[in-house]
């Protein structure tokens, strides 16, 4: 009997064990081969270490920025509460290009998504929340005056652009790619049009250029109906970056918002020990004595797969930890405290630069 | 036998000799008694004639008026092609409730809603039609610093209210009310939240206040779908003035823009003398010699329709005309004579202050 390995991936719903290359099968999307994957060589661990294992487009989008031509990045945030580790991921990589290629980096900000979709998330509400994620976002280090970031109830210029893809997406079309149903909202039904409006807004605000999308693998369907659209306005076919799904705490496929465990990012350093301590799903073994002489499994350990995704950036240390804990030298305890150690260096500094982010941000308001 | 008069009145379809005392039981409106009526005595044709037949709380904005408060009435407009006499309809009306009680009237152009249901319709056009209605509506007369003219795809602040109504709005509410179907684009499915937003307008800017929307009487579900919203905004229920269907040249049951025989606001005196000479259906009979024995029958005549409902405001005037056409003693040729000099009388004038109108247009636009 052959063993069936089952899994699913939309943009609702992640569960089994994933399969990669079969995925790249069936979304017909193209492997980061060799070629692209040496021009991350310097790139943050996200890039470097296979995090994005797939894309749409991103050689072409290497070969204009090499030819000298505009290309940019984009990447939004639906602020629907504070922001944790995981919300960084795409803004991490999407700094990372423009450090690497001095591009431009769109962030726009969908206020009016989550207002739409969370029941009770009131409009004061979403308009604060993106307030308070985008002193987040710019703390990460984004180049001023190349950095554009706008919120869709304050930069509400984007309904022009929003109404002319709406114009080109049917109700049954929306509905199919984004699950929406009768009792939805109207809003709901809208918004559609307008994440894919700012999708193509790096070409609608600065002609047509190559832009890149850095999305988890499950929203590549929001990007292939935006592409569809694109030839419409005569722009180029946005270029798509697929990150493999970052695993909560627990381990889980997709880390989600909901649960405990979850280290925001305002996080105190004894919040994050607490956390990290109690619910980081360790891939080491249930005793001290079987750890030592089994080992542990890295790549089931969720502490080892931050450090190598986020906040070990040194490939020999980290080879160092992963050898020393398959080895069973290395204890999962030790591993964790590494870890809590890392993490508040980082929220420490975070947390200063998004103080002063405060004083920063109209400098990075796109209007 | 009983004698059965099928009619049929819906946002999509007015069909049969409509029984407006029967629509006013079915919709649940009031009728405009006495009361109203006297307050219309000096105002124009169209209310003192009886071509607004019903209401939705009125009397309330009568009161609130009366009482010194902020009273204030809307009417749209959707910019897909140049204007013609029908369209002047509840802008004369506005007009003349702000000569009388001097009220503020706003005034949002609907690009938004003519590029999302026109196919064929551009971007670009739908800002045209914009810009050129604009201009037909300030010749009116409206008062600069109380009339506040807006288009949706330039004071795009509207998508901030609208969405906060679509939140409120599901599909299926949508769809019944608007007859949207799922191969429409999904800027339309999101329209009714943007027309209720406009309904609103006034109270979202200024506060709760009484706001009236003088409207053709098949309009009136979406005037009920933006009353059962209001509540949630802590607004008061809009109120609304209902017309009569106004005939076409033809006699048709309600006056289009498709077909022969519209008289446009920008037509030559040629061109009126001509189209209500071959169009405008007479009540007349088909020999002189019967027309002079037997009479005309005014109520069935749309040239005598016109002086009665816009270019007549004369009562003793309008009263002998009827008697004389009536009784055979004008013909149907004097009759059309007489309109087309009304008409080409305020056409001229009409023009004349579109042209102005060009240096005024900064004055009204909302910003």
């Amino acid at each position: 009997m052959k063993k069936v390995s089952e899994f699913k991936v939309t943009p609702w719903e992640v569960s089994g064990k994933v399969d990669y290359d079969k995925l790249v099968r069936e979304f017909g999307v193209s492997q980061i081969g060799e070629k692209i994957q040496k021009k991350f060589d310097k790139l943050h661990p996200l890039l470097r270490r296979g995090v994005y294992f797939s894309h749409r487009d991103f050689d072409k989008w290497l070969a204009a920025q090499e030819s000298g031509k505009r290309v940019s990045v984009l990447t939004g945030r639906g602020p629907s509460e504070k922001m944790h580790l995981g919300h960084l991921v795409p803004f991490l990589v999407a700094k990372s290009l423009q450090d690497e290629f001095g591009c431009d980096v769109f962030i726009p900000i969908s206020d009016d998504e989550k207002f739409f979709v969370k029941p009770n998330l009131t409009y004061e509400q979403a308009l604060e929340y993106s307030k308070d994620n985008i002193l987040d976002i710019i703390a990460l280090g984004f180049k001023p005056g190349k950095t554009f970031i706008f919120q869709d109830f304050v930069y509400t210029n984007i309904y022009k652009y929003a109404a002319q893809v709406a114009k080109r997406m049917t109700y049954s079309t929306a509905k199919a790619a984004f699950g929406l149903k009768p009792e939805n909202n109207i809003g709901w039904s809208f918004y559609p049009a307008m994440q894919a409006a700012h999708i193509l807004f790096p070409q609608f605000e600065k002609g047509k250029h190559m832009t890149v999308v850095p999305v988890a693998i499950d929203q590549d369907p929001f990007i292939r109906l935006t592409r569809d659209i694109s030839d419409y306005f005569g722009f180029e076919k946005p270029a798509a970056l697929h990150a493999k799904f970052i695993p909560s705490l627990h381990g889980g496929a997709k880390m989600s918002s909901s649960g405990e465990g979850i280290v925001f990012l305002s996080d105190t350093p004894k919040e994050v020990e607490k956390k990290i301590k109690k619910y980081a799903f360790s891939g080491g073994k249930d005793t001290l004595e079987e750890h030592r002489t089994k080992g542990g499994e890295p790549e089931k350990d969720v502490s080892f797969q931050y450090l190598k995704m986020f906040f070990e950036p040194d490939d020999k240390k980290l080879e160092k930890i992963e050898k020393d804990y398959r080895s069973g030298k290395l204890l999962t305890s030790e591993l964790k405290e590494y870890l809590i150690e890392k993490i508040n260096a980082f929220l420490k500094e975070h947390q200063v630069k998004r103080e002063k982010a405060k004083k920063e941000v109209e400098k990075f308001l796109y209007k």
